[in-house]
């Protein structure tokens, strides 16, 4: 007998995830905001549920009345409730909209289709009516991916795919699963736990984020090392559009042309619904262990970091680097893992998932690269901490938030040789525009070529939060767009990044997304003002 | 002092490679070609250069010397040597009609810039005159990919890019180099190995084929199982289209947006012309080893290849499993490799290239899967023995037509549990439209999820051998899309494949080609007819 799967709870709707994991500021913390950062209780109290102010739901009740036809009248929910918790995703600047009781982003009503042909029919009536459609997985994103431009449209709904929940097939042979985009990533670790079975992709926003909105984004986990990104993963998709049903992926590679698959990873729900994706899976890991290793510098450590993924064997499943800040603001005792001279220099975190035998051979492999590097050992203590707290950064935000911190992350990527380079431009360009906040940054994706930076920025809110935000972000995406990064590693485009996408990929690159969005989308329909230049 | 490069030097006209490589076939093989497949001679010789039939030139001379002042007058040849060796590519029906004396198709001129810029100068001239551009690279297509679609165009012209030739820079940080794409592979490599680097991207055409040519037809070398397909070794395009330039790849991976290195990977000169490549790049290995492994039946060696690509270490670097009767027809004795009832067996390569350390882990965790899975270690020779002929394979063909033999390769993937129904669907589709060829297959491209299948065609050739396979090959074409399989792993689309990847993509993803297509070259000149459906 299957175990039943585990509910979808909804997230608080003006922060992160349960509420009754909400984080408590630890006491050394506390002092650190108001000594270093000189941070104050806010002056407004956040607004309650009820004193959010929601706009006016402007669909037609003949359309609404067309979409109940298609999925059922109980999945068109136009409630305060399913309004609220379906506007905008979970940036700094949404939750910071939230707790000010502006709900003005809000979706006419919340659709929930239950099937590949209630979608595409959805999309048809969408596309004749003109009603813009924002698809909805998690609602975890970060980068302005779930607002819809209402402008020239009748209305926008939100097309959540919770109810496309299913784990369709397994192919033991092809080491395949077919699963549907609104699971939760828990909820398909645990479909396929019954079979043996992992994805092995465990982003920040695991315990809240679908698959399809992995694919659509483009994903990519703190395991990527071992499992690599999402895109990885993705061997097949079905998609919906306005236009029809596109069917890609009848081999692991080909040769046949572009890889279509890669149009529709990253496409941000902006040419077409996810509604089935072929995945690839592994075997459940045996062993998983994680450990420490302490470089004196930022610097030596990236480059032991690159070593490491450009050696022969495989390298460790996850690998983490903080810099010097962010080592110090993690650790209790900021001299814990420090050398003689009190300085803390920064963790290197190192995971290994597998059967026995490939652990201790690639821990081995690991352990000379590092020890090479001039890496210090620390042992599994450090590791295992990290592990227990990887999907907790969320709540600690809400808690900063209430507190009077703006807080904030953002994350680039770029090639090797180049990172240096990228690593000051972001955190010059952050200072510049914020004054004196608390700059982390740490590398958690690494390639052959090169890596990704990921920053956490902490400052005292001014009086207008959300214009000190706009104005250090705007910064840093310049920064990262001159010193020839990219705009995201893995957090997507949706509207934050738009223009920096736009200089990113020059004008021709602009028109091969309007090329393609013309053909699939001709009514603009879908997701409206994300993504593409 | 670097050693110079070595010259480009041109393939034989009518067949592959260096004439006074031709290969002479074995005893053996004429006896079976006579006595199983009851080839004669063909009743007509071959055509003699000078016997070639080349149609008028049509492009008018402003045309002729507006691209003369882009590139200067050296550099654009109306000659009939440089027509007749801009003809078509090297599949067998190019071949037969070479043979026939047929240069119908030859480009009216051939013009070869020097530089990015020069590059977009003639993709704008050729926009304005409407002159089809067919990018030309080592002129190694097998799928139709060199002949454009004259209708509706003032004249055909060949973009040989063979003066874009150099290694521009290194980054051993990032272990990237960047590199020009008319650079054949044998140059590649020996630029790269100055700095004691590889590609390691070591396909059938290897000699003779361009790097250029290698991305736009996603190419997959001998040796992909430890180096990977060559669109995995692309970290960044430069690309001119007619509509301007486009710069693609900040970083190894990234979330912001649809990868359009995805794009041109694949584009078969039919989006843009590539002009430059950043690859990744390895160090060269210390040690390169091939062994042989015999196994009883193709279904227990393709089992042992899926082992080998699902368990948790890396594989062989090179992997090749020969079915039946490729194993018997590839030994001088039949019986070598057999058990003791005479029966030849399968035979699968395994080859490592790597550091001695590496090297010794990977053939001990390759030896214990292969062995429990049924496979008796043969040693050295019979892999030494393939490394040597590897490239091999296109002159005996010469030597095959020129005794009277129709012989064709295609190929095909799609992932594990639909391999045998693949397998047996092609075999049978080639059987029912030749009668009683001799059909030989390989695996020789694995992933986790799938496998290529590589199938080599012998039959008499009769009075229309261009029809008699023609009539193979869109049964083939017409088996592989119904039994789920790509229609190419890694040959292409070109013409030959159009109208079955127009059936595997279906209408939307003609749609998506058509709408890139349309933006980036309005006018329609690039390699028309090729690709898109």
């Amino acid at each position: 007998m299957e175990t039943p799967l585990t509910p979808a709870e909804p997230m608080l709707w003006s922060g992160w995830g349960d509420p009754a994991k909400a984080a408590e500021l630890p006491a050394p913390v506390r002092d650190l905001l108001t000594e270093l950062l000189g941070v104050r209780p806010p002056a407004r109290p956040a607004a309650t549920f009820g004193e959010v102010r929601l706009p006016p739901a402007t669909l037609p009740p003949p359309v609404l009345a067309a979409l109940a036809a298609v999925v059922g009248d109980e999945h068109v929910r136009s409630d305060d409730d399913a309004r609220i918790r379906h506007t905008r995703g979970k940036s700094t600047p949404d939750l910071l909209l939230m707790r000010a009781g502006d709900a003005s982003d809000a979706p006419d009503a919340v659709v929930l289709p239950g099937s590949h042909d209630e979608v595409a029919a959805v999309l048809r009536l969408c596309s004749e009516h003109r009603v813009a459609v924002v698809p909805f997985g998690g609602g975890t994103s970060v980068v302005g991916g779930l607002v819809a431009a209402r402008r020239g449209f009748t209305g926008v709904i939100a097309l959540d795919l919770g109810r496309l929940n299913r784990l369709i097939a397994v192919d033991p042979v092809s080491m395949l699963a077919e699963l549907e985009p609104g699971l939760r990533a828990p909820q398909a670790e645990q479909l396929l736990a019954g079979h043996g079975l992992t994805l092995g992709h465990f982003p920040q926003s695991y315990e809240y984020a679908t698959l399809g909105g992995f694919a659509a984004s483009r994903s990519s986990g703190q395991a990527s090392a071992g499992y690599g990104r999402f895109d990885d993963m993705v061997a097949g998709l079905t998609v919906a559009t306005p236009r029809g049903t596109l069917e890609i992926g009848r081999a692991p590679r080909s040769a046949a042309g572009p890889d279509l698959r890669q149009v529709f990873l990253g496409s941000e729900g902006a040419f077409g619904v996810i509604t089935s994706l072929r995945l690839r899976v592994r075997r459940a890991p045996a062993v998983r262990t994680y450990e420490g290793w302490r470089f004196a510098t930022f610097a030596e450590g990236t480059a032991a970091l690159r070593r490491l993924a450009q050696q022969e064997g495989r390298p460790p499943t996850v690998l983490r680097l903080s810099d010097e800040t962010e080592t110090m603001v993690g650790l209790a005792k900021p001299t814990e893992l420090g050398a003689a001279g009190g300085d803390s220099g920064c963790l290197l975190v190192a995971g290994f998932e597998g059967s026995p035998g490939d652990v201790a051979h690639r821990r081995e492999l690991a352990a000379a690269v590092l020890a090479e590097a001039g890496g210090v050992h620390l042992g599994p203590e450090p590791g295992e901490k990290w592990a227990q707290g990887r999907f907790s950064a969320p709540y600690l935000r809400d808690a900063l938030l209430a507190a009077g911190a703006t807080v904030e992350t953002l994350e680039t990527a770029c090639f090797w040789s180049n990172l240096p380079r990228l690593y000051d431009a972001v955190r010059l360009a952050l200072l510049g525009a914020l004054g004196a906040p608390l700059i982390m940054c740490h590398v958690s994706h690494v390639y052959a070529t090169g890596a990704s930076l990921y920053f956490t920025v902490v400052t005292a809110q001014t009086a207008d939060p959300l214009g000190q935000w706009a104005a250090a972000k705007r910064a840093a995406n310049e920064a990262i767009v001159r010193a020839g990064g990219t705009i995201s590693h893995h957090h997507g485009v949706g509207r934050d990044h738009r223009e920096a996408y736009a200089a990113e990929i020059g004008d021709l690159g602009g028109e091969i997304l309007r090329g393609i969005k013309e053909r699939l989308d001709p009514a603009g329909i879908l997701n409206p003002g994300v993504l593409i230049p």
